[in-house]
């Protein structure tokens, strides 16, 4: 065998497509491979608390699948999914079963709705900061963004009328439950706006909500996806809000299951494309979540909602305590992450060596800018931390950040 | 809620993109919904015998992972899969683990590859005919196909020769073993031919390889990506073949754990893709499958052959007794699949309604031309049928055909 020294570099290289050029998640990638070392506290991935899995009842599902049904969960089945699950999905908000897809994990759905909806070009907008496993599920089919300023109440409604008049967009992508990164909630009153609007203009939502079970504090709201349902009288294929979102979340997101509602004249291209993609959701995770969503999965997410909430609370008081007072934190209603801003000159990408030195993690802000920014920001997750992870995290991160800021240091 | 009659059609259709109106899987659909009505004799689908599934043992090992190490079988993993079943995986070619990436099933292999290599006009290289799924993977991508004739021993190497020549290709697609739909499996000499032959013209070879391990007739013979591997002298970053396989016709294809081996140069891409795609392939899936490919699979894998190899020859049997002397058909050594040739005035699209009003099924030939032809073909499946329903089977098909070609009908 040639040792590295004499062989091309990349000899396949040349064969790339272009879209797979577009495709660039080796900075996370790489950030994500340092956190995993064990002595490293990470409040960087969007990992769900493991200690809280439901792991006697999937047993126990599992099992009775198996022993009752095993032929069939063994074996193919159709790409739209298995029909009770869907049934209980359609259920929720009262919709027909032919509006509901089965996806390998709500990435999927992402995936899925770039293929079926994005032209080279085509304008997407996107909140600032977004999801950017959605900008890595969007950006091979070359799509042009346009991001929409938010606040404290998510996307800022003035500015969204002001875009919508001024670019032909065809779609818009929000995460307005606890969103990812920022963990803020679109208010109603706003909700209500987005709906109309974007009706009014033709523009297709996607609204991710894989947190939106998830609610820790305050009130319920309705998703886009039911408000645009009422728009259109109750018409599901009339209803302009695509809805995406996961048992990931709530039950476990090593089973991979989630799920959209659309209309059914993109149900049927989305169909194609799970098809051409992998045929069809494993049969055997579909039923066994099919099991638990009666009994089991409300009672999870009675747990879930507890823990994160004391933890969440846990970290904004850390954060109160061992930060420097200047920098400013989100205080979510739900879901698994916060959002820091710190003093402008604090390069959080720069720094995140000095952070894992000192044996903390987070995930920079940049990435989920789809034109660049938050060069001061950062995520936190708060989801798999204990109290005592998160107090001595904390503190190492509150070391790092007065080093860094009062060094002055420049990004590298 | 209105009417379908008061509701405009189609009301998001034009929000599709160009790459959705390519895949156009709708026929072929429509045919399988047919074949699932239970008094159906179906020969047209190409599911795994359901009987002979290891249901006790993965029962057993799903409650071993489950009890052992839930946690991490229910938690988020790593886009390039459970190393131990890479490790698994890489020891049967004697290459580095990094060259294995695990993936949602094989289809999503085809769609994975189809994505990073294929821009708008390349040229792919296909078998005729070819198997469907890598059309449908590869169509939303714009590739330019040439087919390539093949014979009783699979692609023709002079013609070949002169393609290659002629057309500068980017990747030519292949199902050497047991080909679907012919049943047909490619000769050594002419394994050797191909494998010079595209690394001399720089073509990239997707052997596709779901059947390889159900040979019930004559020798195994080296993979295409065994012998270009010798041909790169072991390098497998050199290596031109990418190797897709599967776990679904050995184990279980409600599992839908397949997986790929490629270069390292191409491996990065394909990572980054399946990371956009669906993050990673089902942790417990997975680890099911790695407590089971030392014992249960070489034990399945023999029950598999003696099953498809009695249940073959007996549909060669009944097509000798039940069909017209002049239907021509392949003897395969493998496979779940073999293929009829009828006479020329025979539309087998046309004829299917009249066989499923006889209780038969079968899959018409035209799909698997990449650019057309084949109307007089069919596939037949002989992998979940028991003798009595071959026998039923073949019988009805045998009237169909006879009444079809007697009437000299034409396509409708």
């Amino acid at each position: 065998m040639p040792t590295a020294a004499h062989r091309p570099a990349d000899p396949f290289d040349a064969l790339v497509s272009e879209r797979a050029r577009r495709s660039n998640t080796s900075a996370i990638r790489e950030i994500l491979k340092i956190t995993e070392s064990p002595d490293v506290i990470s409040f960087a991935g969007g990992l769900p608390a493991a200690e809280v899995f439901p792991l006697d009842e999937v047993r126990e599902a599992t099992d009775r699948v198996l022993r009752e049904r095993g032929a069939t969960a063994l074996q193919y089945s159709t790409t739209e999914g298995h029909r009770p699950l869907r049934e209980w999905i359609a259920g929720r908000d009262g919709i027909p079963v032919e509006n509901v897809q089965i996806v390998t994990g709500s990435q999927q759905s992402l995936d899925l709705l770039a293929r079926v909806l994005l032209d080279d070009g085509d304008i997407v907008l996107v909140e600032t900061p977004t999801y950017l496993g959605a900008l890595q599920a969007f950006a091979p089919f070359g799509p042009r963004y346009v991001q929409v300023p938010t606040d404290e109440h998510g996307i800022d409604m003035d500015a969204l009328d002001q875009i919508l008049a001024e670019h032909p967009a065809k779609v818009l992508y929000t995460v307005p439950n606890f969103q990812n990164p920022t963990g803020r909630t679109m208010s109603l009153e706003r909700r209500r706006h987005l709906v109309e609007a974007t009706a009014r203009h033709g523009v297709l939502v996607i609204e991710d909500d894989p947190y939106g079970e998830i609610r820790f504090l305050g009130e319920p709201l309705p998703s886009l996806y039911s408000l645009a349902l009422d728009h259109a009288e109750g018409d599901a294929d009339r209803c302009n809000v695509v809805y995406c979102a996961s048992f990931s979340k709530t039950l476990a997101p090593g089973l991979r299951d989630g799920w959209l509602q659309a209309p059914t004249s993109i149900m049927g291209r989305v169909v194609a494309a799970k098809q051409a993609a992998d045929l069809h959701t494993p049969t055997l995770n579909q039923m066994i979540i099919a099991e638990l969503v009666d009994d089991v999965l409300p009672r999870q997410v009675e747990r879930i909602r507890t823990l994160y909430g004391d933890r969440a609370a846990h970290m904004i008081s850390a954060i109160e305590r061992f930060l420097p007072a200047e920098v400013q934190h989100t205080t979510p209603e739900g879901g698994m992450f916060l959002w820091l801003t710190l003093p402008d000159h604090v390069d959080t990408t720069a720094m995140l060596a000095a952070a894992v030195a000192r044996h903390v993690a987070y995930v920079p802000g940049p990435p989920f800018y789809a034109l660049g920014g938050g060069a001061h920001t950062m995520r936190l997750s708060f989801s798999s931390a204990d109290f005592g992870q998160i107090d001595r995290g904390m503190a190492a991160l509150g070391d790092t950040i007065r080093e860094w800021a009062g060094a002055g240091e420049k990004p590298l």
